[in-house]
């Protein structure tokens, strides 16, 4: 994304951050209990930003395991950061970088119990309609992962992607439900605000989510 | 629906519009290609108000057999006054005053081609829910009747509406696809504006829309 500059050293800061940036991801592939130390289940957030929603969540379950994805490693850097600044990171908790890399390259099929996307990059053209984090593409890879009625669940403020969102994940065999049109009409037990979320909100703008539980 | 005033008579007086008004559709059940004198596909509006969409839709598609439906009888004689006193009414439509009746006994098992809803009455009270005409009750007896992957068209401007029916549709098992959460962003080819659609899209309003596949 163009609004990151390319920063020389990023990957070797990155580094300072193990094992709390776990740095080859693919060598715990069907063993991310061993980098957890417990059976708890394993949720993740793709596209994880500036973290703040993924470590609120590692706070309040401390029963459930989380692993926040990001492919720009300067975001990545920003993040852990911060929470390092913040409150610290919690022990269920890790952060990976990925980018050519699948996420069938770093999980084994039905390691993961969750998947969370929020304000994902719209790609408005259709031209890059692949890169959505909702296209067919990535609704494949999440059903790979995911445990047997494994849910993705999704946010955003973007009407467009949304509207692509519902189509693609009904035409992949998805049961979505808790679709919400207007999320803050009705907020979800225990939601947590990303970043974006609360600004547009503030901003008067309807937020978007789904739940879409894997097909059989 | 209180804004329709009961009048006597109106039965006596939608008599007098036989054939087109269609009295006793349940003796027709399996059979509707006899009306029509044509084995066409059959498609069905229910809850066609005024009748400009139907009457259009026939109109313009000689090679398919319409049929309106209306709850109301004083909605549904004012709706055949009105194509009288214009164009007439196409040989390929006909009308038809259900009350207590389903679906299921007027038509035989895949004998509808194609069921289109607009801008179907709210129902906003969470205790009038199963009134929908997207509720499960309902969504049922359109599988009952259509035809193998024979599909639901369906519009409104009511956002509420359009949530609760994304949420049923998914929830039993129907194939969604074009889904549109503002239409007039990119108006699917051969659109008819009903008349709600036409005042509500100039007060700037946005309209949604969905097409739904019937499950296997």
């Amino acid at each position: 994304m163009a609004r990151v500059r390319k920063q020389p050293g990023t990957r070797e800061a990155l580094m300072q951050y193990a094992p709390i940036v776990v740095l080859e991801p693919e060598k715990h592939k069907g063993k991310w209990h061993e980098i957890f130390g417990n059976t708890q289940p394993i949720q993740i957030e793709v596209g994880m930003g500036k973290g703040k929603f993924v470590s609120t969540l590692a706070r309040q379950n401390p029963d459930i395991n989380y692993i926040g994805i990001e492919v720009i490693e300067e975001v990545l850097l920003d993040a852990v950061k911060r929470m390092n600044r913040a409150e610290g990171v919690p022990d269920n908790l890790r952060l990976v970088w990925i980018n050519a890399s699948l996420l069938e390259d770093l999980f084994a099929p039905g390691e993961v119990d969750r998947v969370y996307l929020n304000f994902s990059d719209p790609w408005p053209k259709t031209r890059h309609a692949k890169r959505r984090l909702t296209h067919k593409g990535f609704l494949d890879q999440y059903a790979a992962v995911l445990k047997a009625e494994g849910q993705v669940h999704f946010k955003t403020d973007n009407q467009g992607l949304f509207e692509f969102s519902l189509n693609e994940f009904s035409a992949c065999g998805w049961k979505m439900q808790n679709i919400q049109l207007d999320m803050y009409k009705k907020l979800p037990e225990g939601n947590v605000a990303t970043e974006y979320e609360t600004k547009f909100h503030n901003q008067g703008m309807p937020i978007y989510r789904l739940e879409a539980v894997k097909p059989c």
